[in-house]
């Protein structure tokens, strides 16, 4: 059975500062055709175009803090979006000052957008539940940095059983007991007698999860939101040799990460948000290895599917 | 003898959005070593790193107006030459609302800049010096655009007159007199004669010049200020089947840009600011060239040097 969609495209994976190879922090993930755009460092929307991205079908956006390289370059995603016609209300979820940015810069440009935001401020006291749909579950928790700063945490619904419809003939079920079978309850059956779910559905297969953690300082207290998940990305800004400045400026290093990655019990970690001073981000996979082995650079362009 | 450098590169050309092969629009202007960065739409400092221009020389920012393709690259751009160690000020010649919003945004990231930025707020009823020193003036000088907007006028200033030194000692001029020579007066010689200046100068190279006029729809006013300019950048955002989207819009076509030239007497006209919608940018040579010869495309990475 063909699972449906999970795939992430990385858009930038530079700190603060951009390099000719990388940009600041901005990720596109489709989630069964939701469509979801996690930060929007400066040059976002010319990397969607340049790595063919469907721009106007991103209907939901998390910004994780207001530092620039996460959000420098939304007013120009969202003037595009305008400009090329979009009429579809989007979802904006991040820190409360982003609607006072925001306002500013187009009152100045007199700028009117055709469409509506709907604004969903983050807390960073513990996981809220952001948006919810039939299949999925989008969380923030909070993170430990310089300013007030969030991870946010994607999550598939459990799916339905799946019916060995070969057993529905045997046991003589009534097509309209399907659905309570799917959702896993017990039915009776034409003879009147108690067929036991487990006898007619098999276990589907297991939601899967994808944890964003943009810009924290190494802190155990995320383990309990990211436990478990199938993607984790951390931030990595500096390598080891650099501890001390990862500390002063609440920044994880490559080591913290994969000490993070291996507590959690994740099954795969990307590492990103890689210092402009570093030119060979193969150190970031040498130094994370040697703690949590199933680990890749999150570098701008990469695709990371979850089958 | 060498002429001092008159350098411009295109970082972008593109109108409102984006396009995969074009930046909004930013231009790095070197004259005789100062440098001036000319609007600064988003992913300008990518573009600057890009074109291998020197982001911590420039000292001279001028911002024409707050659409935000041209100045959506300015956070970033700052944060990225505090972050890069920048202690310098920094000029900026803007309208004074962009003030209020960067201080906002910096104050949103709990960001301190470690130099000074000296604002310059623009107004738009006449020619207004912005800058001057020994070899150059800026001028800003009114478009006709949606909202407050701003051209711009670098100007070099009229070079001392060249001495002929083997007249010097055929008129006996004493060497304390040269300065007075360069600068146009007559002196009295050695035997108490009076030389007449052009005797003993030549004319100097006439000084050169370049304007910017970034968003504007047709109009005649500018012409008193940009005439006889050696290179005059206007805006065609699209060609003449859209002249009523044109005026609309308070833009230009190539045939306007180019009819502007054409009365402005000007030496060499770029164009730019295309909208996303053309592809083949030759129709906007071939539409302007009917009117206006000297005429190119400033698309992004080119560079245009006046001898």
């Amino acid at each position: 059975m063909k699972r449906q969609k999970f795939e992430l495209l990385i858009l930038g994976s530079s700190s603060a500062s951009p390099t000719s190879e990388r940009n600041p922090s901005a990720q596109f993930l489709n989630i069964a055709e939701r469509y979801f755009l996690i930060d929007c460092g400066e040059a976002t929307q010319i990397q969607i175009r340049k790595n063919k991205a469907k721009l106007q079908a991103i209907d939901h956006i998390f910004i994780s803090h207001l530092h620039g390289d996460h959000f420098f370059g939304l007013p120009g995603l969202l003037s595009s979006m305008h400009l090329l016609g979009r009429k579809n209300r989007i979802n904006i979820y991040a820190p409360e000052k982003l609607k006072t940015i925001l306002n500013l810069i187009f009152e100045a440009s007199d700028t009117y957008l055709n469409f509506e935001i709907i604004w969903h401020f983050t807390t960073n006291d513990k996981l809220n539940l952001l948006f919810e749909d039939d299949k999925i579950f989008v969380y923030s928790f909070p993170l430990k940095h310089r300013i007030f700063c969030t991870g946010f945490l994607f999550k598939e619904k459990e799916l339905p059983r799946n019916i060995d419809k070969y057993k529905l003939d045997k046991y003589k079920i009534s097509i309209a007991d399907i659905h309570k079978l799917k959702n896993g309850h017990d039915v009776v059956n034409e003879n009147g007698e108690l067929i036991k779910n487990n006898l007619v559905t098999i276990n589907p297969l297991p939601p899967r999860s994808y944890a964003y953690c943009s810009d924290t300082i190494y802190t155990e207290t995320i383990l309990e939101y990211i436990k478990n998940v199938n993607l984790l990305y951390h931030e990595s800004t500096f390598l080891d040799d650099k501890i001390d400045r990862a500390k002063k400026t609440f920044h994880s290093t490559a080591k913290n990460a994969a000490q993070i990655a291996k507590l959690a019990n994740v099954e795969k970690l990307l590492l990103g948000h890689f210092s402009a001073r570093y030119g060979n981000l193969n150190l970031f996979i040498e130094e994370a290895s040697s703690i949590f082995n199933n680990c890749e650079l999150a570098t701008d362009g990469k695709v990371f599917s979850l089958s």
